[in-house]
């Protein structure tokens, strides 16, 4: 759809939204057409970047009146394909940023859909709090994005996910009228919480457009330990002992060695923390509001771990210079399998008892379904979520490949169902894994969602395409 | 409605429902028809009891089908007269009791809608995990109807509320279909989350069958202290100071001198921590998981209390009983208040900054409307939710005094309203605040909240008169 065949009302937004506000330069809008790793590649007729809620009601209107269909789009650092328009007018909040009030004692921050996370991370140090929500894309993802997707990241095992910062909310919907439930309240018992159907909607039931978030008590102190592993079974032993042993966990996070090699070989200016290989690692953070007393606790712990022989050896960064390198070793775990060719990539979740379990079926199913793939599983046992990559075979062409991705989804999403899992943890279904959600969901809870897509969005025009086929 | 009057599909449950799921009999019905102070007495024709969610979902089929409106029913705890039946069908979860699992490693337990709070507690405790809500009903309240309510309690400025906890629900739908998402995942970004909606509906959307809930590692020890303070501001800037200099802080409730006084007169066994009466308390309880630093760090936190004049004067609990006994100060509260006449009672919140303010403009308000009152506020200062009872007058006859109930809500509600805070904190809308909830509540939510339930539930047979007028 070009601007030209827009309807009338929404072409008149032009004068209102100024220059900045209504962009058809294709040079500018390119950038915010392409998922950055390359998966998916856009088209929109406009893009509309607003400056305060009163403009996203208008826009949102003059759509609601001609049935024109939106995309939002917050940070661009979707994986799943969420945030590209497909010929929908995309609309983005990136130049509403305000940080609209901080308080140290409330405990909140009310911030602008457009904000960086970075952003909150750096208003909250102002006053000695944090916002515990931590991913590697945090210069560039939105607080609305990350609603919108209910976030996830390395911190989940001690402060859940992004759903449970979000304590208020302000929100454009389908028709126009605007969600005025923005507040620091912590207790709020009167009727449905018609937030939580907004977090995680993927833009799909309205536009957020601000939000008020829980910040927490900054830590004193952190201690940061990587740990050489025989196997998940060790991992899972481990996790029971370092949660349950110092109540301070905040961070757990699995590596095969599969994946640090990558790290190791890809990424210039690693090192591994052993002198030798191990098959399995995991990196865990631990916190504290006491000084000096964590170390002793940390240490105690892995004595009995060692003692248990769920640790091989062990390295305890000694200072934050020593902590960020071992972090790195796991953030690169993306980037670091780029050079070694394609993969079938997941993001499943299942009980954390189960890990082990998934792990060795998933092996030994992708192993049987095509032989030779090269599998990189890491992510974050401590809540269950396993990032499970099914590389290609060494030397396989990729067109060959692609013509797996299908079967080797299948076969591990299935799994992950079987054992009462998710086909998707984190990174939401977007686009990319529509079929599966609408073949794995329950039948009761599909069709409760999509009976109130219809009832909130009955001309389907708040991102249309994302989530139901 | 007499059981003869009920549909021949609803009679017909009798010889599948047995005599334990189908009861006529007035005397075994009447404790579960009045609540427990008296304020609502209901009426059934028949108290229906399943065993399983089996025969759950064939009451709500033979409901549905025949348009018969059932109330759900749990420990008969509430508060607003959301579980009493003026007609309907009481559909009782009180059998349906089974602990289906409990596990440490994935530390979460998985229940049936009619345990108590109370066999909760005792199951995690035997792996040495706790489930952190704590309220004084507990050994009636059950877990299906705490997340009905979406539960509050003691502990909420470190846990959060009941939703918090939840992490999978099994629910019978308005339709009789059944919900399956029962799991342990901590993680789980497909779709809307549907059993938000469930959480807090007051059993207007469906039936709670079973649900999975999140464990905590177990405290190693708790520090409780009563400090006397001169006003609800230097009980604000103590909370500020507690939370931000110990991270440790798991209550922090606020108590007036009047309920206080109530409490020492008319509760056997109660005794002043102090020699001398002062205006305000706060009791607040530390959890660490470190033993033997909780209590210096709460200590030198106190002392910079004291040298700021937040503090007037602190008892710290030199054991459990001490502790026990400070506690009890705070929850024979309401039960005080009973031999001193009647109260119009409220369940507020506002963001925490706003208490002072809340507490000194109520005050203002309500004694100006109608000169005499003896008020009584306190609560869960923690988390800004305030319990702000209004009592007679001395010598005022009952029946003058209930015509100043309605305006006495009137303005604590909206004075709430004006403070962005909420007219019903932790209790729930019920039937009794349907009215100033309709009135008060954001227009855009209230309008959503309606359309869900005639999605739902469009012959509006879950727990009809509750939430909407």
């Amino acid at each position: 759809m070009a601007v030209s065949t827009l309807p009338p009302q929404v072409r008149a937004l032009q004068a209102s939204l100024g220059p900045k506000g209504w962009v058809e330069d294709p040079a500018v809008i390119a950038p915010w057409l392409s998922e950055w790793r390359g998966r998916w590649q856009g088209a929109t007729p406009v893009l509309l970047q607003p400056s305060s809620t009163d403009e996203v009601e208008v826009i949102v209107r003059a759509c609601a009146e001609t049935g024109t269909a939106i995309t939002p789009q917050g940070g661009n650092t979707g994986l799943v394909g969420g945030q590209t328009p497909q010929g929908e007018v995309l609309l983005s909040l990136r130049r509403m940023t305000a940080i609209r009030s901080l308080s140290a004692t409330d405990d909140a921050i009310t911030v602008e859909a457009g904000a960086t996370l970075q952003s909150v991370h750096d208003a909250a140090a102002t006053i000695a709090r944090t916002m515990p929500l931590s991913l590697a894309s945090q210069g560039s993802a939105t607080i609305g994005g990350l609603i919108s997707t209910n976030a996830g990241g390395v911190h989940v095992v001690r402060y859940g996910m992004m759903r449970r910062m979000v304590l208020g909310l302000e929100a454009v919907m389908p028709d126009g009228s605007r969600l005025n439930q923005l507040s620091a309240l912590r207790k709020d018992n009167t009727g449905y919480d018609i937030k939580q159907l907004l977090i995680g909607a993927e833009g799909t039931l309205g536009v957020i457009t601000a939000a008020t978030l829980e910040l927490q008590p900054r830590p004193e102190e952190r201690v940061v330990v990587f740990c050489a592993l025989t196997d998940p079974l060790a991992a899972r032993a481990l996790l029971a002992r370092a949660k349950g042993e110092t109540g301070s966990m905040a961070a757990f996070e699995l590596i095969g060695r599969r994946g640090l090699g990558y790290v190791l070989k890809n990424i210039p200016g690693t090192r591994d923390p052993f002198e030798d290989p191990y098959p399995w690692y995991v990196l865990i953070e631990f916190e504290a509001h006491e000084y000096g007393v964590l170390r002793k606790t940390v240490d105690e712990m892995l004595a009995r771990g060692l003692d248990a022989g769920e640790v091989l050896d062990v390295v305890v960064a000694q200072n934050d210079a020593q902590a960020a390198s071992l972090w790195r070793l796991r953030e690169e775990m993306s980037s670091a399998q780029k050079p070694e060719g394609r993969a079938a990539k997941h993001d499943v979740s299942v009980p954390v008892s189960s890990v082990p379990e998934f792990l060795a079926r998933a092996d030994a199913a992708c192993s049987a379904l095509l032989p030779g793939v090269r599998i990189v599983a890491f992510g974050h046992m401590g809540d269950g979520n396993i990032h499970y990559d099914v590389g290609m075979p060494a030397g396989m062409p990729d067109e060959d490949f692609l013509t797996w991705l299908g079967p080797i989804h299948t076969v591990v999403h299935d799994l992950a169902a079987n054992l009462s899992g998710s086909i998707s943890a984190e990174h939401g279904i977007g686009v990319a894994r529509r079929e599966d959600f609408s073949r794995l969901e329950d039948p009761v809870a599909y069709k409760t969602m999509k009976g109130i897509k219809a009832l909130l969005d009955p001309q389907c025009i708040m991102n249309p395409r994302v989530l139901f086929p």
